[in-house]
């Protein structure tokens, strides 16, 4: 449980009570009751107000509105305002500000607009965390520390040039090892001091020239930013050391080493706003993902919006329904907690066509309150019942930030290439099958999943190979695709011959790699078939010309002067199998492949599911609990075959097919 | 009349004899006389050559040419020269160049190229302008005074920062109502002092993040560049307080409050460049905001160009006949002037492929040159009789720069919605319909009109709720939509239910906006009805949820989850009605809509006309003059039915069933 | 013969034997040697490691290479390295670093990233340069010297801005006689110093204001880039006056005046890069343009990739035989050399995508490998066969840089005029009819010439339009199209009627040019017909509208106020005609119109061939060797009716109609 003081689902989300006059925060209690609300964020953006000058230190209408909150019952996520600095730090300490990548000093504004490597930003936030825990560590209400808000921009000022030059000192020890890594003596770049090394950016174009320095930059930054919050962390910590600390992350990016951020998190809490249309396959994967940020363990569903977005393109209204169904789509992924941005619409300044619990009309008479208040006290029923409650999947997807900003920065062979397109692709494979996925790291153990995918595998970090070739011989399935084995950490490519470390597990040798313009094709065609993979397939993209070193041939090109060479191969290798993709195929292909591979497996769906249907497990105590989220408008059919089950939310025993409502959800216990 | 010194409407342009020989000059004047021109625009841009140095004026040239265009019996609208700051003056004041919306300082160049808070532009563009007004108050060409060019950048430099800050004082008095009125506790931007506040741009983010901030950005740098015009206005009134002093606006455009400008100019003067294939009813609009921004007294036709431009990515030749058409257009709509740019071609720099009434060739024998010439003798035929002639109108059209903005700059509901673009969609209607429309402010007296159209209403400002609600009362009809009555001039959402102050007056409450994918569509369908509002329209972009309080519903949604909510309003209040349209509906419902409205209002057209034929009405002295424009290539009929009416352009007596050539122009006086 | 020591074509390119150690050398000689490769062109990007600081030179390593590639009987293209400073140099002057065209200051990094009128630069440069030429002066294995690399980025620093006012004042003396250049009195630009003068930049706008400044601003960087390489030039010529100098021209663009850089190289060199699916008419001219820089000097391909690119959006493979295919395509031209970007392909940074001869698996057992060396083994078999042979072209096309510009950079009468794409439209007429072409420049000689066509010749330098008079009186035939003769070189109108100078020649005056839209189309319709010249033909874009002046029209407009206007003419000039295409007519009459002409002048085609075989021929001491060039992926045949040949590359000889293989090739002596 991340704080056993509240021990059921967290329902909440953010509030700001210094935007409205005190005569509405009764009114809100009133109403967070109403709907079932247990915990109130805040005060996220309050700097200026909890310091307003250099020295200053206002904490009483903080006490106030918390001493309020603990009265009404509720708990508090305490931030600690540390997102935006106040107007007279930027003004008194320009240095604060960041620069752009185009080499313009920031003017103070927006929020997260500070420099991470600024002494005087890290000063002042580490010591309002610090006073701030001293104050509150003994409040009823505290429950979890939020730092800070949605870290993200990176910075290119003479401060973080100083920084990276430590940091690369550190990680590399000399300039020779230094031009080594980078491979410096392309285009004379060779440097014989450290102070010669200028950060990448579009000032100098090197952002597109030096892949291996423009990494180091981005892990440099996530670094950076990272000290930021662990000196918050720490200051915290110090204080309030039983109190789990967190910071959210606002989506799956690659600005961020965020699985490096999980690691720091006594809790990984993330805000989920997907956009519009987008397949939910994308957003189970987002949801997969977070978990995988501390191996599996719940995580909070920090914000969310209960009705429509402000800064879409296009920010049309949650259908009635899709609020609640996607909550739980979160819990079933995983997430302990459904909370939201925003309790109540702020009235002015960009925020304020988002969506909230009360809404401009300032009463709890409208669509979006009764629904939030219907959740709520659906929650309150579960109680603790799914705390705590975990995936245990048997297939993996292999995800990476950094080969993600290897793929992205490197030039050619195809800009069309998006390495977070092809890790949904397979996601989806799974997603449509109802086959729950782990989304983990290179570095994570493989050892307890029948399956491992991952598609572009670019970048080999150190044992990764070696690991998955120990998978593999004890019987585990691997699958990769085109484009993979190809560099080391440093962005330098492993020579011998593609795919380098993989080579010898693959058992192919990859000669060229063709990039097909968007309106050329080639075809897969299977070579007698392989399970459900039959016939032919299109595949364009990225087509390797490869050469059998011991694989088998499951398929080969249809067309072009490769026509006859591997499209699709398997090595036998211990007691597993390594299969390679050699082209980017249709999803079709990528569908049939992880059926076939997951029947071999043995991996099998909980029961079947209408189009549209979601399934996921989470498992407690011996406790299996499937969610069915209906994703369709209509209503649709789970098939439980022989199963029995009972829909905790209606507490109604199901059996064979089963209508679920349009937009429905049922939470199963199978007997 | 502008200046009762020249009594027929003011046929002539923008002259540049700064560019050209001596010699050139008096070919110049016989080959303006040939073409009926009676009035040059000059000097523009010849600050560097009135002022060749700080302390030197050299007036000389521009004696010698303002004798020489009097004793030609041509009249001058004489320009200050202030749009351009001659080279040294940048060089020797660097701070007199802008800083743009990305923090850079701007080098010298261009035109309309200065910061408006410079002390040392105002100094020198004032002094300029008395000297002139010293100089040439006697001269008999003297007709009407044209300040500086085409005012509009906008500046961001410390000058305008420091400006800010002074205006903000003004304002708003103290450092809390600021924060109140920008709702800066919004991610803690709470200032404690003036010197806090930084200009909002590109490097800040803050011009999307803070709107109350921005807009007032926005109307100050208005205010700072009307200043600009004020001091050189003073600075002339002082000298000549006889003489018209205007500027010549660019276009409707939302840099500047064109409406407050209007109240500062003695007449008002605009630049009429058409887009390629822009409809005709824009155009039509635009001179009737230009119109509306003296409350309906005639203005100036200050520019537009014979044959064709060079700025477009398209420059085609206008057709024959359409240089004709489109400047009685201008007429048609109040203007009391018909002016080019430019009368001689320039043989260098960027102009130099817009058209001319002397092209390069350099002689009259050519189609532009007849074309103009034959205007110009039928311009001398009509002399006075349209001058100072009103339009006297049923319909007003709310238009507002500040709420145009205001949406604009919003962070969401949708990135479609287009202030102008739903404008431009009722004026069409009423266009279309032959009926004449006042485009006027919602400051404006609403007392004379039958119906007041207010698309889009968002801002209310103090006052216009309360007029509007006695308008109704009083018998009037009143329309608006979706969006409206949302935000104060701060754009600070009025709170307690949407349409805020309108809720009473349309008697709804709207819960919810939806706003839609393009792709989207909802259905208004009609229950029973309303004149020739019938049967189902589509409607997309914005859908307001909304509930009756009074009004009834003409109409309801088809679609999704809320059909069967109304979708088209009536609220009878007092002796009028109040309508609501609550989505984007298509074109065709808010003709059938606004048909119905004129027919319930007894608002009717001249008389029937072809499609493509536009008519509009002038009126004086008891006579009605109907313009009918043949926008078509082909030959088209009005419809007069009974009427009988003599054309002022042939001396011809028509009725019945007439027909206008392609692109045919005829001026009726109604017997 | 480029230099009599390798009496071959050479065969080789860019080799970076400081990215790899010393082991990887001898294997690199091997494999060179397998390949029939005899040059290697280094050490392009080597200054940090020649020079690691300002007084250390360290030349030992090249010392090293240079011997073990002259032991191994292969020559060596020695580049002076300096088209990238060392980091210290940046570090240690900033100003080297150039300012862009948005007045940002670069940071250290990528390449060709300094200002060209540094002192700095210049003075570092030039002292490797002559070191560098005084080491390696005897060096067995000098053949040619290479300056920098692709030159080209401009620079708007502070240092240029003095040198663009030096360079002014030698060129116009006057500040009164700059004034009218550029015709600074529009929007009153005058100036009355030089020092008021500021490079046209995006911080002024001037770049598109002013085409004056800005062409004379782009003729100032290439001068002062040339002057760049001039000084190398100089400094070496001083110590090996017998070893010729070039620098490599990145390809056909306008940033540079090429052709004032081809008479400063002692042997042209380029780069060929096609972009994906680019049709090979235009690659074709690109290498005729580049063998008319030194007036049909034979030229070095001096890179081209061996299989794909990098830094193209989709970087796919040369299929099998194309490689070949275009490198005899570039000897058909004129190129005496075959050489690659790169022989080994980099393992870090951003060109480890881009082909190369030895692939990151390192050894020769590659495709790519091995089509290389079967390329070498043909050329060494080809000997000297080629070297020096000439074209003989009977047609000239006119093709200007200057022009380009200020076609470019003009403001209307249309976006979508495109110089290059105009001359490449009527060099597809010639191409397509297996007509080989010259592309010349205005100043070149016109006497040699039956046809000179000259596509939109907007700018007229002095004497060229007397010039072309001259050429037409003694029976030459000239080709124009509108848009033609109407600036002078300052980009000032030539008053009194278009095609001004050009007026007399072409008997005719255009009166008016419309711009059409893009979906705007008009007719080009014959009057009787011209030979080929048919029926009717689509035309667009900007349409003429003209007047006879003795020329007679062969076609008028079909549609629009103009029809019937002329819209192609030709006039009688003394034994010649001057043609004039009045409108942007599609490509099928343009080849119908070329091919007339050819007709009529006795031009003529080597022998038939089917669609997508290029003929080219190159001459020499009386034999006739004509490249056949199979550009489909499909067999296809040429038709030599009763013409014999042997072809040099399989010694057999062919008659009649014969099969070249799809992507074949076949070198024709005739008999």
């Amino acid at each position: 449980m991340i704080n056993s003081k509240l021990p059921s689902i967290w329902y909440g989300g953010d509030y700001n009570p210094d935007q409205w006059p005190e005569e509405i925060w009764h009114e809100d209690m009133r109403l967070f009751k109403e709907a079932g609300i247990n915990i109130v964020t805040l005060p996220v953006f309050s700097w200026a107000k909890l310091q307003p000058d250099e020295t200053t230190y206002s904490f009483e209408w903080l006490d106030k509105i918390l001493d309020l909150v603990a009265e009404n019952g509720i708990y508090a996520c305490l931030a600690t305002s540390t997102a935006a600095q106040p107007a007279w730090m930027s003004r008194q300490y320009p240095e604060v500000l960041p620069v752009d990548v185009d080499g313009r000093r920031r003017t103070h504004g927006s929020r997260v607009n500070f420099c991470p490597n600024s002494g005087v930003y890290r000063r002042f936030s580490v010591e309002l965390a610090r006073r701030m825990a001293l104050r509150y560590k003994e409040h009823p209400a505290l429950l979890i520390w939020h730092v800070a808000n949605e870290y993200g921009p990176h910075c290119y000022c003479e401060q973080c040039a100083a920084g990276f030059r430590e940091w690369l000192k550190e990680r590399y020890r000399t300039v020779e090892e230094l031009n080594k890594r980078w491979n410096m003596s392309f285009w004379g770049h060779t440097v014989y001091d450290w102070e010669e090394i200028v950060p990448p950016s579009n000032l100098n174009g090197d952002n597109r020239c030096f892949q291996g320095m423009m990494l180091d930059y981005k892990r440099f930054m996530s670094d950076s930013i990272l000290a930021c919050y662990q000196a918050e962390y720490d200051a915290i910590k110090a204080v309030t050391p039983d109190i789990p600390i967190t910071t959210n992350i606002w989506g799956l990016f690659n600005g961020l080493d965020l699985k490096k951020w999980g690691e720091r998190m006594d809790v990984v809490s993330w805000d989920s706003y997907p956009q519009m249309n987008e397949p939910m396959t994308n957003v189970a994967m987002r949801h997969d993902y977070m978990r995988g940020l501390k191996d599996g363990k719940p995580f909070m569903l920090m914000e969310q919006t209960p009705s429509q977005q402000n800064w879409q393109p296009y920010n049309s209204l949650k259908r009635p329904g899709v609020m609640r169904l996607w909550s739980y789509q979160a819990v079933a992924h995983g997430a302990d907690t459904v909370m939201f941005f925003q309790l109540r619409r702020s009235f002015g300044a960009c925020e304020k066509y988002h969506g909230a619990v009360i809404e401009h009309v300032g009463h709890g008479n409208t669509r979006v309150f009764r629904e939030c208040a219907q959740l709520g006290r659906e929650l309150e029923v579960l109680g603790d019942t799914l705390l705590d409650a975990v995936a245990e999947n048997h297939v993996a997807l292999l995800f990476d930030i950094d080969t993600w900003n290897a793929v992205e920065i490197t030039s050619g062979p195809s800009v069309d290439l998006d390495y977070l397109k092809q890790a949904q692709k397979y996601y989806k494979a799974f997603y449509d099958a109802h086959i729950g996925v782990d989304v983990i790291s290179p570095l994570s153990d493989f050892s307890k999943y029948k399956l491992v995918i991952a598609p572009v595998l670019y970048m080999m970090k150190p044992g990764v190979a070696e690991r998955l070739e120990a998978f593999v011989q004890n019987g585990g399935t691997f699958v990769t695709t085109f484009f993979s084995g190809i560099v080391d950490e440093n962005d330098r490519v492993k020579l011998g011959g593609y795919p380098g470390e993989l080579r010898k597990l693959l058992g192919i040798w990859v000669e060229e790699i063709d990039s097909l313009l968007p309106e050329m094709k080639n075809r897969v065609v299977l070579q007698g078939g392989f399970g459900q993979v039959q016939g032919e397939y299109e595949c364009g993209l990225l087509c390797d010309l490869l050469h059998l070193e011991g694989a088998q041939a499951l398929a080969v090109y249809g067309e072009d002067f490769y026509a006859g060479m591997p499209a699709l191969t398997v090595n036998e290798f211990g007691a597993g199998k390594a299969y390679y993709v050699a082209a980017d195929a249709e999803d079709r292909m990528i569908a049939d492949l992880c059926r076939t591979l997951c029947t071999q497996a043995g991996v099998t769906a909980p029961f079947g599911a209408d189009t549209g249907v979601e399934l996921v497990q989470r498992k407690k105590d011996g406790a299996v609990f499937t969610f069915v989220l209906n994703h369709n408008p209509a209503a649709a059919s789970i098939h439980l075959g022989g199963l029995a089950a009972e829909d905790l939310l209606t507490g109604s025993r199901v059996t064979g097919t089963v209508e679920v409502n349009g937009y429905g959800v049922m939470i199963l216990r199978l007997e």
